[in-house]
């Protein structure tokens, strides 16, 4: 019988284009970001010098939009959808990118802090974004990632407002899932980070905290969007943000402990 | 003041060749291989796909001898024991490689379960081959490694004989050493990995079990040198099986839960 993820997918591939946030609840999701073979390095070696924003799930072989975290799926045409970038700009954003793809790109799936959305709610931690329908709002902060290569540039973060007595649940939570980002980088104080209004996220959208709320920051794989703007290689693709690969893995394949 | 590791760094650095199981306990230590920079990227998928014995700790700039696990230390002296190794032969055991370097090796640590014996020590599980000054005895298995570009080979494992009172001591305590090689591959049987005698090792020393003792087997950093042996690259330099880069990182830094 076919997974729920899978049902997804085909309806992504049909051409149904939202965020991913609420879907398939209990199926990880991953970010995508596709760079030609000869920059495939300097990117492999800046995610595995950035483990909390860049928690690689899965590699391809060059040219491959085929991945073991969903088989069946077409990297190329399975997200709601996606960025084409040329020189560190975005050029289309897509439903599907068959037409833009190239035999010599090398595929990289990167945790996303949705896998844990679940996890944080049955803990009784709401989960806002969630709850409005929003897609997650995210910020590129002041923080900057370490370089490798041609690559460098911003840490960005998604952020949760979440009530104060529920942070620790919140923190405990999700360290249990290093491999979709883990513990959160920060609670509280925005401007630490470089983030001057939280109504005003970078990517995504802003969502409704309650008046005692706290906003906590988890590293996000939308970093490397920020440093795809900062090193403006000639050409990449990527997921567009909060539109994930929903894969067929399970949250709790990625739970320790 | 200079850590005990450096200390150990500096012998090595000035001749001394021995194996490292039983030196600096405490301290993390890393299997080392490097290869030309053409050769980095299928290396390093090679790694991302086989996370048991490829743990990678650290991945250089290209042409680097230093790593953030070791501040000061230089990756072409600070071993025991290197292996040169020229279309997947060993060509030299020198005790540095200064004279073989190239401004193109891209150098991978890689974590090593030497990290975790003091904690099998300390939760009552004997250690045998550092109780009995060895190396440990190391087996290429009959199970294959999964395939990245020109790399493919057998997965290597190393050996611990443990009481069977405290095999499951010795899984529990390891499973907390993710990052460097974490639980066991296989417990007993050893047959049913392709190895055929068990006091016959492909790399390190025979050690002498109690007549009870059950063996059990945990993914190994040697792996890549199997691989070497297999995929026949033109250039690369690995250390000596069981001498080992001692880092200044602690083996708690390594541990989860």
């Amino acid at each position: 019988m076919e997974s729920v993820a899978a049902r997804e997918r085909a309806r992504f591939r049909a051409g149904v284009r939202v965020p991913t946030a609420d879907l398939a609840p209990g199926y990880v999701q991953a970010n995508l970001v596709a760079v030609p073979r000869d920059l495939a390095f300097d990117f492999m070696l800046f995610a595995q010098r950035n483990p909390k924003p860049c928690p690689l799930l899965d590699v391809t072989d060059p040219g491959s939009a085929a991945t073991s975290l969903a088989p069946g799926a077409d990297l190329r045409t399975d997200l709601p959808a996606y960025r084409v970038w040329r020189d560190g700009e975005v050029v289309a954003e897509p439903d599907g990118v068959t037409a833009y793809w190239r035999d010599d790109l090398v595929t990289f799936l990167i945790g996303c802090s949705f896998t844990f959305d679940r996890a944080l709610a049955e803990a009784g931690v709401p989960v806002r974004h969630a709850e409005q329908g929003r897609n997650i709002p995210m910020f590129r902060t002041a923080r900057p990632c370490r370089q490798a290569g041609v690559f460098s540039g911003p840490l960005v973060v998604s952020m949760r407002p979440v009530p104060p007595s529920l942070v620790p649940a919140a923190v405990q939570v999700t360290s249990r899932y290093p491999a979709v980002h883990g513990s959160p980088v920060h609670v509280g104080g925005p401007a630490a980070l470089g983030i001057a209004d939280l109504s005003r996220p970078d990517y995504g959208d802003p969502v409704t905290a309650a008046p005692d709320d706290v906003p906590v920051f988890w590293a996000c794989g939308v970093t490397p969007q920020a440093v795809l703007a900062a090193a403006r290689p000639p050409f990449a693709i990527t997921h567009a943000p909060g539109h994930m690969l929903i894969t067929d893995a399970r949250d709790h394949d990625y739970a320790t402990g």
